[in-house]
């Protein structure tokens, strides 16, 4: 697997005065886009999670190259641009419906961590089911 | 104490596309009218809970009598409606920045809740200090 | 068409540190449910818009009977209540994903305004196509 | 002026189920940041707006030092790291409520647009009153 790509309709909830999507909002779609890019490739975070592991964030960066609207419908492309010892980084683009034109551009770094906060290494199945996908093809996932 | 007046700006992040504060938004102004109501009251929350004892919402209800807009500041009154054996009431009134214009009516009911959200009495100490603040009025606290 | 039911995941931007769904979300998912149901009904919210009429909120009312968590599967089922000359209701019924177990109860009452805000009676259109569906079925939509 | 400094509290609504403060929220605190900044030099965005100019981001990004949890206090941070021709960017630290250890770092990029979108140049009252601000000091506004 690639890459995953989700698709989300925007609501008010969304939006701002500005008439537009609050800026913040996407990063609650990035969420959206490497969960569900990971379940694809065998991992239910929920899960990860009860075994004492955690991904939290430790970078967000997110470039605004064109607007989003009310009622719109974005693609959200989810890659893994790198799976380490320790951490991990995902990449993002938010497209429009038709896929033509690119909105957002971002990536996420996460540290693996136990239950109080701690880094810890990654555990071996979750490597083990990202490498397997990312075998399926070369490279980096996303912009490949 | 009769009552708590709390003051908030309005950002972006509280609007929508509409121009006005998104309607679930007051709902996360009535959280911080409860809490520093109860502050004031001699109870921090982060710390009842602490003890293992939550409040819970079991309702909450919102009427909308006019619109907020980016910028503005919103005075939030809240007051307690009743406090039972087991849950109790808060009420809300939203003004504008002069507190001549209503605009939000509302209330929320909770329940006492252990960590496994099992009903339970409200703790002692609770009662008193809320009983206390009570006594030195009479009759409800809000539209008194 | 007697109701609608819209599919929502929880995210952890959803959720608050009590471990379950923050309790203003559920408003954002009542948006959700009200705008396909209306979408169904042959009714573009976005576009109603733009024809000048809005459909602001007067009222809400969310009853919570049970708690949600990340990663579960929402299903909330949407109707209506009542359409009548200038406002309308629509009522709603959040299930757990097996549609077994109510997890929230509420309403939502809309005036139907123009882009000032005045009252204005609902659009005829927009009501052949409430009535055109409503019509399908006998007297109210939900818990009929 | 060399910087701003605002005192916010973590309400529920801005933490999630991992029990910390939801990532995207600490992008709400920028925005109050930059606005209180902005307020402090003289320029209420809001009036900005209504001459027909905005500051839509361009660019945000966001590094996760160490979690805040529900009602502590933070103290938002803003400086301006410069003033361009169209464009503009911010920096942000946000510290505990002993401003001893540091949180967050972030800044975000802005470019001057008028109503539709299109780039302009900042206005010249607006460049006037943060020049007059910054010529207070030399340099850039934070780190200095």
């Amino acid at each position: 697997m690639k890459k995953d790509v989700v698709k989300v309709r925007i609501t008010y909830a969304d939006t701002d005065a500005m008439g537009v999507v609050y800026h913040a909002n996407y990063l609650k779609w990035f969420e959206i886009g490497r969960t569900e890019l990971l379940r694809k490739m065998g991992i239910v975070y929920a899960e990860l999670e009860k075994t004492g592991c955690n991904l939290p964030l430790t970078e967000v960066n997110c470039q605004y190259l064109a607007p989003a609207r009310y009622d719109d419908i974005l693609l959200v492309e989810t890659g893994i641009d790198y799976l380490k010892r320790s951490n991990m980084k995902f990449e993002y683009i938010i497209w429009d419906e038709k896929m033509e034109k690119m909105l957002i551009e971002g990536y996420s770094t996460h540290a693996f961590t136990n239950n109080k906060g701690k880094i810890v290494r990654a555990p071996k199945e979750f490597v083990e089911k990202i490498k397997g996908s990312l075998d399926q093809n070369s490279g980096t996932i996303i912009r490949a």
